[in-house]
């Protein structure tokens, strides 16, 4: 399996991905799945792929081979080089897709694409196996593929346009750090490529292993803060409650068939109480 | 589409419920999904259900009628109450799976069910669309199911058997609310049941709806007290790297085809400081 984030802030692009990539629990390898394309002063493109290895290698040999008249290279916009790119997922299709249908493999692979080339703004795309692909925008300002539930909800919940390019990266790492603990199928090292909007260049990048002493903070410091978190949040209090006056509270029951004994004893369930005594942190 | 979670503590079982489903997006209703058979003092048993609604009806309906010799309510073991439910769901799967396969629906379905009868431990086990099941253990204490992957991962760093009833209440709210922000398919209002072990009867249940106190509490506080220790973990620090002593630090690029120019200004490269400098929690 394979875990990529990619986001588009307002103050550039952050990147990341995982690099296990599996085929079954007894053969797991290590390939990286960033790729960059970069003329320093003109464009900068990032490739996070997710997949068939055999079909996202195809398309990234594909595309640096770069043999057709348009390629990541020359395209004028962020929307062509985006084109070129869903141009090499179909012809990777064209040549592949019968050969692995015959052996029952789907034709699965998909793609975050973002970069920027001189006199326009960055961009950030998602592609998918068929080669057509959707933009990120400010009101969904970053795109996940493959393993990308786990680490869903807290990007979710502190991620906006405004996010600062150092505030990107920490979620980004968050969010994989969470992935990492949920599924044995996504693992270290992680390839973060940090782009400033404008700059041209890759200025920031880290291959993060377990070694690394930031990815070591963020792994150890986050889990211990959400528990301080979690045990600073007040318990539930439950109080007794007229049945009477709360009926629809009461848990949908079965009742037993005829001559079978089932005794409700409804009037003693309690509910929650319907005020909160909120703990001060300590 | 449904989120279901049950944990089996050493203080009792947690149970909690969403109340969404869809027959796509434009079909979208409530139903409870959580059933209860009490015979207060001698056994306490609670289902939750995912998947097809009209196939978890069938098998809730099949276990109510209890035309069987062994049925819920005489199961001599929580092993003997799994196999009832199970056998249930291979009776509706003999009568409805091939007029299912014939409009291309598959047989899905999948339970929680915890529990305990007098004389014995509490129990919590999944059970399969084939009717096979699996048991918690202390190594893993809680099953989920339906959109299980956006509420996974706090559980996994908080909860263990020693967890007490009412901080596993607390996180399976949590979970639920992590996966309600990230899929509109799961809904309010929810239903939680506490069960303490040995006291054979249903003693803490409330039904939760966005009116709730202590979830609007959950809902407001947890997401806030985030992004507040997000903002105390430290920034990234971005240091300028010697390109000869760190290579294989550097992003993987492609080189662009012969005659193409793509100057590659590796030296500038900033990779992730050595140190990190821990901010104090304000």
């Amino acid at each position: 399996m394979t875990y990529c984030v990619a986001m588009k802030l307002d103050a550039g692009l952050v990147f990341l991905s995982d690099t296990r990539t599996n085929a079954g629990v007894d053969h797991v390898s290590t390939f990286r799945k960033m790729l960059v394309f970069e003329r320093a002063g003109e464009r900068v493109l990032v490739l996070l792929s997710a997949g068939n290895l055999a079909l996202t290698q195809a398309v990234r040999q594909q595309l640096a081979e770069a043999r057709d008249t348009e390629t990541l290279w020359n395209a004028k916009s962020m929307t062509d080089v985006a084109r070129v790119v869903g141009q090499a997922i179909r012809d990777v299709y064209t040549r592949d897709a019968k050969a692995l249908e015959a052996f029952g493999v789907d034709f699965n692979c998909s793609f975050l694409l973002g970069g920027q080339i001189a006199g326009a703004p960055s961009r950030l795309f998602q592609l998918y196996s068929a080669g057509n692909f959707i933009d990120a925008s400010s009101v969904n300002p970053y795109f996940q593929i493959g393993e990308s539930k786990y680490g869903k909800p807290i990007i979710d919940r502190l991620v906006t346009p405004a996010t600062s390019l150092d505030d990107g990266a920490k979620c980004a790492l968050i969010s994989m750090d969470s992935t990492l603990r949920s599924n044995v199928s996504v693992g270290l090292p992680l390839d973060l490529l940090v782009y400033e909007e404008d700059s041209l260049r890759v200025t920031r990048f880290a291959s993060l292993d377990d070694e690394n002493v930031y990815y070591k903070m963020i792994h150890d410091t986050w889990g211990a803060r959400l528990r301080q978190v979690f045990n600073e949040l007040p318990e539930p209090q439950w109080a007794t409650t007229c049945v009477e006056s709360a009926p629809a509270s009461l848990p949908p029951r079965a009742a037993p068939p005829e001559g079978v004994p089932g005794a409700h004893e409804a009037g003693s369930v309690q509910s929650l109480a319907q005020t909160v005594a909120l703990k001060m942190p300590s």
